[in-house]
């Protein structure tokens, strides 16, 4: 039944998975937004968010990105590994901008395409690694957890730092995040809405290594994808799946919950209030 | 559907908070049983137990303690320090006394009180940190751990022993020890009894700071309320009660059969049998 | 309810434990398959798996242990040392023939006395290690992660390799190896099939010390042993059941279903071809 229920799942996730209702691999090149490049020694491809100026995940990346994983994961490559052409800034995020004074059909739209976003990234079949080449907050920082490797370069941040900006995060976003970490660190984590120096990110786990240059980094990515050379491959997907099983559960079997829970909180005074700060703040900044 | 458990379980756990029925403060600190201070330039209030001789948890001393809870809870103090006016012990555990040849109605209450406090300790929507100013064996181990941070002075033990006087702990007490340690430890120390020295204490991360001094540890636990300053309140309440909710779940699900089992379990012979020689155990140790 | 129901699972588990439907001690230890030796001093028996050359587990071997198990049980031993006669191999794991093009009655009952051994080991009521004084991968390895303790000799591997031969282990046996070792851990070498070395093995924690030698690995694991002395043996049986009754519920509340999804999996051409290219390259291999 368990390995009956993830073949089950995997259908449920997936339905559409490498079948012809999918962009072609050009119509995502050509966006712009994301670039798919494959080795074609090692059949390990690279998937770079390409947005400026600090790869904001909007509705359109968002878009590109499920697009990448999914005909990363159709064409058989032997591994994926997710950074940014930005040299600064691995992926800033969600875009807060809408989350400020919503409209409510595009903002339970931005939501969906989110939550689609992390079950592509988190469950997607093949080796995942990231190779974080800048800072990673938030959603950046989520999108890093739902890979199953992460080399990140000095001098840059990660973490959530919803609480600064007064959101509470979905139960999943936190079990993306305890996947990496031991629940202590991560509880102490959110409540701060700490961002991890590359050097803290080292000592807690939530990295596993640091590069000196983003080649570097893309080379440790590429052995860590190296890794699962003697795993049967079908096996190996069956397997990571059951292992995240628990994370996805609560939202497969409910993600009209879990958005309409999110929706609501995004229309509180509360956190209209907070965000109009936060943003005041981010314009001062500049 | 996240977020607005969240809100439902506030206000299932707290229905009387910050109203006309608590308590007001001067009546629990005419108790004498805890005191109140609150900082006026940081704003964090120190809680202290003072119950001599080794602040042992009596239904008074309880009820006391729920009660200033709630109060520094209610007026928005920063943060809470719990600590011990005792320089030996920061809690002996529960008043054994109750749980020999027991009254059954007291019992009960004795047990739900104890429910009770674990629940306001564990949920207080402000930032708490214990000084373990003292010896904190059994149920003082587990109003340690409810807090968010623990920093404790040389010399000392603590930890959950309760095999030592033939108790079972209830799955929440379990889960509270969990929230800190890992499953292995837990699993090991619980079947052990295991009190740990503030060294090792340290060591598998059940303590997160030794101090040198109660004066010390009183002004680490303030800096760790501090890092909380970038964080929204309620974000951050409504974070933390998230990250605890699935400890807290069983319990408020069903209280009354955590009670039941916990009133059977002690009145069978094999438990009174063992708390028997225990007692007598620590009066020759007088 | 919790301490009812532990009492009332410890009754569904092992219904005849104890009884005369139990092997003799001496039927058990004529089969040969396995040894029991109690050491008269210290009250500690030593189960020691004695089938050359590997101590695969076959249909024999685990119903020999699950006996020996039980009678040590049940002869209020004071704790459970698990070995092998073998110094090179503490066991190569299941009997792999067993699943290959399997008659199906066969296998049914093939796997369900493997799950019988896991729960035997697994809450087994007195303490339990595992002295590895050889390899100890795959079922070998669960075993191991069983036991409460684990003393490994150098030079030796150890871990679930599965996906090297197409296999997906059981959910109850990723809770068995995630009992010991963090979450982000075990995903990774259960993907990876990984086999970590003696020193590997001590740093992430899956064993627990290392010993020069057999006899120097028998004495820790009495050491640790020892460490339950004040412990009343009943209350730390209910505790210990406690803490590992999440790993268990869900194999046993639905036995039949793990069977259904472990046959489906093994009959499929993928898990037969992968397994037939494994039992070729051992082969080779010898």
């Amino acid at each position: 039944m368990l390995r009956n229920s993830l073949i089950g799942s995997l259908r449920q996730i997936k339905p559409i998975l490498c079948s012809q209702s999918l962009r072609s691999l050009s119509n995502g090149a050509n966006s712009g937004l994301t670039t798919i490049e494959v080795d074609d020694k090692s059949g390990i491809a690279t998937l770079s968010m390409n947005l400026p100026p600090v790869n904001t995940l909007t509705l359109n990346l968002m878009h590109d990105l499920i697009d990448s994983i999914n005909q990363i994961e159709c064409n058989k490559s032997r591994g994926l590994i997710l950074t940014s052409s930005n040299d600064k800034v691995f992926s800033a995020g969600l875009d807060l901008k809408e989350l400020y004074k919503p409209d409510q059909e595009r903002l339970k739209e931005f939501w969906t395409i989110f939550q689609d976003l992390w079950l592509a990234l988190h469950l997607c079949g093949i080796p995942t690694a990231a190779a974080i080449n800048g800072h990673a907050p938030a959603a950046g920082c989520i999108m890093a957890t739902a890979c199953e490797y992460r080399v990140m370069l000095p001098d840059f941040v990660i973490g959530v730092h919803a609480t600064r900006f007064s959101f509470v995060v979905s139960k999943w976003m936190m079990l993306s995040y305890q996947s990496v970490l031991p629940r202590r660190i991560v509880e102490r984590a959110l409540n701060q809405g700490k961002l991890f120096s590359t050097q803290e990110a080292l000592e807690v786990g939530l990295i596993d290594e640091v590069a000196g240059s983003k080649k570097e980094a893309l080379a440790q990515c590429a052995a860590f994808i190296g890794t699962f050379d003697k795993a049967n491959p079908i096996a190996r997907t069956l397997t990571k799946r059951m292992c995240r099983d628990s994370d996805v559960t609560e939202l497969l079997r409910d993600r009209a919950g879990d958005l309409r829970a999110c929706v609501d909180y995004i229309n509180t005074p509360l956190f209209q209030e907070g965000l109009s700060a936060h943003l005041e703040g981010l314009k001062e900044k500049k």
